[in-house]
C-alpha cells in the first residue's frame, strides 16, 4: 500500500493516524504549516488538533505559508490552538479573535518570514506539517498545490509531519523548483534571470530520521472563492489595459509586457481575465499565486509561462486543471514564497505589479489591510514585496463598498501599508491616475477626478483646497484628516449629508 | 595647463567658462548634477544658472543624488531655476518653496531614481552637469566626493557638462567603483557578493562628442552640518550597543556584526561614534554616505572597510581625510546610489540598516519626512531601500523635540514613510523597544514605556487604553489620532496641560 507514495520503504513504520500525530505536540509550541491561499495545506492536523484541544491546553504559534482553507484557521483559533499567527490569514472566524485581541497576529510581507526564521529573528520552527504528494526514495517532500514557506520550516523543524493527500495526483511531481537561499552574510546571487528557468530541485530535502509521522489524506483544497467579474471589475480592467498598451506605445514594453504579478482576490483575477481580449501576447507572470485567471491565459495561449508559490482555483478550474495537467507542468513553476516574492528578483525582473487596495488617499498613499485603520482584514500579503521592488506598481479598487457608504478614496489613509513612494498607477472602476514623476500636490487633482465616485469628489475637492491653505508638501487638515471614517462610525456614511 | 586633468588633448576645446556653458539650457529642460549629501555637487554651473536666469527665464526639473552643498538648491530655487526637484534636497530656502507649493518635490527612494530614468517612467535627462576630478584619456569622467546617480545621467543625456575640481585631489581616482545594472526584463545578477567587491570601472564612460563643455572649477565641498555627540545621542548609542552585544550573544550574528548602513544626519553619526567604544570589530559599513564616525572608526581599525556613494566630512575631518588619502583608498569604495542602496544587495548582505524619525506611533510606523504630517524636511533617501531590505531596521529619535514641546512618540503617525512591517526596532535616549515577531498591541506598551519620553508616557497610554475599548489589530480612537499634532499647531506643545 502506498508504496507510489511513499518511496522509502524505512518510513512505512511512521504511518500514523492524525490523533497519534497530534501527540507530539506541546502547549506553547512554534509549528509550521504548509498551505498558501488555500492551496496545499495539511487537511488532517488541523482538525485533530481541535479535536486534542478539547481535553489537553495547546496554545501554538502558527506559520503558514499564507492563507489555509478548510476553515482550518477558524476551527483551530475557536478551539484556542492558535494563540499567535503569522505572516497571512483569510478567515472570519480567525479574524474575530485577532480583532477581539485575543490572537495575536503579526503581519508580514510574505517574502520575509522565511528570511526572519532563517536569521534566527523569529523564534524556530518545533514541528512542521506539511501536505505532500509523496516522499521520495532518498526521503525528498513533493509538495502539492503550493510551496509557501514549507522548505524553510522543514529545514528548521526538528520534528516533520507529512500528510499525503492521495487526492493531489503524482502528476504534481515536476512543478516544483525548490531553491532556499543560503545564511547571511555570505550568499550568492539568486541564479534566476528568467520567470520560468528551474534553479533548484523537484522535492524538499529532509533527512528522513526528522519525518517523525506520515498520515495520510484523501481530500481536496478548498476551492477559491474569488468572486465572477462584474460591470465594475471590466472597466478596472479596461483602464489597466488601455494603459498598458500606452506603455507599449511609448515604448517602455513590447506586447509582452513584462512578468505580471497579481494579488489573490476578485479584482485582481478579473483584470488578468480581461487580458485575454487585449492585444498583448508571449506574456510571463511571475506571481505569489495563479488563479483561474492565470489558468484561462494559459489555454488562450496569450500567456507562454506562469511561476507562483501557489495554484487556487475555483471547483469547475481545479478539475480542468487535474484533467489536462501534463499540459500545464512545462509551463507552470512553484516556488518557495521567498524566492517567488524575492526583491532581488522582482527588481531584477521588473515585475507589473497588480494588487488590491481597501483604500487609498488623495496623495496616493495605499491601506490594504485596515478595515476603518484599526480591523484587520486578511494582511498585507505579497504586495509589498512587488509594489516595492517591480517596475510598475498598480493598485486596483471599486471606489466605493457598502452600497456607497464608504469611499475607497479618502483624504488620508487611516492605516498605510504602501506609501506614497511605492505607488505608480491607481485605477478604479472610473478612472486611472497615473502618479509617476508627480508631486503630491499633482497626483491629488489626478486621483479624485479620475478614481473617486462622482459622489464623494465636491467632498474631496474641498479638502484639498481647505488643506492647500495651511500649506506643506502633503497639505492636510490634522482635525478633518480621518473625519471621514469616524463619521462612517457614527452616521454609517462618509457622505456628507 | 590641466593635461593631467583632462587627458584627452581633443577635449581641450571644450573649456569654457560656466556662464558660456549656461548657453546650453533651455526652458523647461530636464537637468542631472553630481552631488550626493553636500559632497560631489557641481560648483560652477549652479551659480551660473542663477546669473543666467536673471535675464532669461530658465525653470528646470533638476535631479541629483541627493541633496547639495554651496546652498546651491535654494539659490537656484529663489532664482525659480528649479521648478521641479527630485530624488531628495536639503535646504533651508529650496525647502520653503516646496512647502508653500512653488517648487514641486518628488520625494524617492534613492536606488529608485536611476531605475526609473531608464525604464523611462521618467522624462530622460538633456544636460547632466558633473564633478570630476579629472578625464581620461579615452574620455572617461572620475568623480571626486560622490557618485550618486551621476553614471546615469551620463549614459542619458544628450551633452555633458564636466565640471572640473582642482581642489578634489587626483589621488581620488581609485576610489569609485562604476556600475550600472542593464536594462530589464533581460538583467543579470549584479554580481557583488562582499562590500568591499569592486565589480565595475573606476571611470565613468562616456563619449567623448557628447562632452558639450568643460568648466574649471576650484571650490571646496561644503562642510557636513552633522552636530556632534551630546548626552541624548550618547544613551542611544549605549542602547544600540547594548542591543547588538546581545544579538551577538544570542549567535545571530559575530562580533563583526553584519554590513553597517547609517542614515545623514547627527544621532545616526553620533551612534557610529559610540561603536569606537564598543566590544565589535572586523567591522563593514554598505551604506550610502560616509561620514566622520566612518573614518573616525577606519583609524581606530574597528572598521575593516567602508563602501558608499558619498563621503560627507567636517571640514577638519577632510582635511585629515586628503592628507591620509592613500591610506584609505584600499578601504573605501564609492558607488552609484542605485548599488549601494540596491535591495537586491542590501537583502543579500542582510544590513543593519540605522535611520532617524522624525517621529513613529505607538504601533511602530515610522515619519521620516514630514514635519506635522504636512510639510516636507528632506526626504525619504534611503532609508526605506535599508529598512526594507535589511536584516534589521533600526529607527532612532530623540523622545521630544522643541524642548518637550512635540513628543516624537505619537498615537497615530501623521505621515507614514515606513510602515510597521518595515521596523524591527526603535530606539529613543529612554531605552529601545524591540518589536521583532510582535503583533501591534504587543508593541504599543514597549514603545511607550521604552522610548517616549516619560512626560507623554501617561497621554500614550490612556490614548493606548481608549483605543482597546473599540477594538481590532491596531487599535486607535479615529476622532484622537491626530489630536496631538492639532493641539501644538493650537496651543505650541503636544501636551495636555
Amino acid at each position: 500500500m502506498y508504496e507510489d507514495r511513499i518511496r522509502r520503504p524505512a518510513l512505512m513504520n511512521k504511518l500514523m493516524s492524525a490523533e497519534q500525530a497530534t501527540l507530539l505536540f506541546k502547549d506553547g509550541m512554534t509549528v509550521g504549516m504548509s498551505g498558501f491561499t488555500r492551496a496545499g495545506d495539511a487537511k488532517a492536523l488541523p482538525a485533530a488538533l481541535v479535536e486534542r484541544a478539547r481535553s489537553t491546553p495547546l496554545h501554538l504559534t502558527l506559520l503558514t505559508g499564507a492563507s489555509l482553507g478548510n476553515d482550518s484557521d477558524g476551527l483551530m483559533a475557536n478551539a484556542g490552538v492558535v494563540a499567535r499567527r503569522m505572516p497571512f490569514q483569510a478567515d472570519a472566524a480567525l479574524r474575530r479573535k485577532i480583532n477581539s485581541g485575543e490572537v495575536m497576529f503579526i503581519d508580514q510581507h510574505l517574502s520575509e518570514t522565511a528570511e526572519q526564521l532563517r536569521s534566527g529573528d523569529l523564534k524556530a520552527v518545533d514541528i512542521a506539517v506539511i501536505e505532500a504528494v509523496a516522499i521520495t526514495a532518498d526521503g525528498g517532500i513533493i509538495p502539492t498545490m503550493s510551496v509557501g514557506n514549507t522548505a524553510n520550516f522543514v529545514q528548521q523543524a526538528a520534528k516533520v509531519i507529512v500528510e499525503i493527500n492521495l487526492s493531489a495526483p503524482l502528476a504534481l511531481e515536476g512543478f516544483h523548483d525548490i531553491y532556499v537561499p543560503g545564511a547571511r552574510p555570505h550568499r550568492e546571487a539568486i541564479p534566476l534571470l528568467t520567470p520560468l528557468q528551474r534553479i533548484g530541485t523537484a522535492a524538499i530535502a529532509v533527512p528522513p530520521e526528522r519525518i517523525a509521522a506520515i498520515v495520510i489524506t484523501d481530500s481536496p483544497d478548498s476551492p477559491s472563492n474569488a468572486l465572477p467579474p462584474d460591470d465594475e471589475t471590466d472597466a478596472i480592467a479596461r483602464h489597466v489595459i488601455t494603459f498598458l498598451e500606452g506603455e507599449v506605445r511609448a515604448g517602455r514594453m513590447d506586447a509582452s509586457l513584462r512578468p505580471l504579478q497579481a494579488g489573490i482576490g476578485t479584482i485582481a483575477n478579473a483584470v488578468l481575465h480581461g487580458l485575454i481580449d487585449s492585444p498583448f501576447h508571449n506574456m510571463t507572470m511571475y506571481s505569489e499565486v495563479l488563479q483561474d485567471s492565470a489558468i484561462e491565459l494559459l489555454d488562450s495561449g496569450q500567456l507562454k509561462m506562469a511561476s507562483a508559490s501557489s495554484i487556487t482555483l475555483s471547483a469547475a478550474m481545479h478539475e480542468k486543471f487535474i484533467r489536462n495537467i501534463e499540459r500545464y507542468r512545462e509551463r507552470i513553476v512553484l516556488r518557495p514564497q521567498e524566492i517567488s516574492n524575492h526583491p532581488e528578483i522582482v527588481r531584477r525582473l521588473g515585475i507589473i505589479a497588480l494588487n488590491t487596495a481597501l483604500e487609498f488617499d488623495i496623495y496616493g498613499n495605499v491601506n490594504s489591510t485596515h478595515v476603518g485603520g484599526t480591523h484587520m482584514m486578511n494582511g498585507i500579503g505579497g504586495s509589498g514585496d512587488f509594489a516595492r521592488n517591480g517596475q510598475l506598481s498598480i493598485f486596483v479598487s471599486k471606489s466605493v463598498a457598502k452600497d456607497g457608504a464608504i469611499s475607497s478614496v479618502v483624504p488620508f489613509a487611516a492605516h498605510v501599508d504602501h506609501t506614497e513612494h511605492d505607488v505608480d498607477v491607481l485605477v478604479s472602476e472610473w478612472g486611472l491616475a497615473d502618479l509617476r514623476g508627480l508631486a503630491p500636490r499633482e497626483r491629488a487633482p489626478l486621483i479624485i477626478e479620475h478614481c473617486a465616485h462622482p459622489d464623494y469628489r465636491p467632498q474631496l475637492r474641498a479638502y484639498f483646497e481647505a488643506a492647500k491653505l495651511g500649506g506643506g508638501q502633503t497639505p492636510h487638515v490634522l482635525e478633518q484628516a480621518l473625519s471621514w471614517h469616524a463619521r462612517y462610525q457614527r452616521e454609517g456614511s462618509m457622505l456628507v449629508k
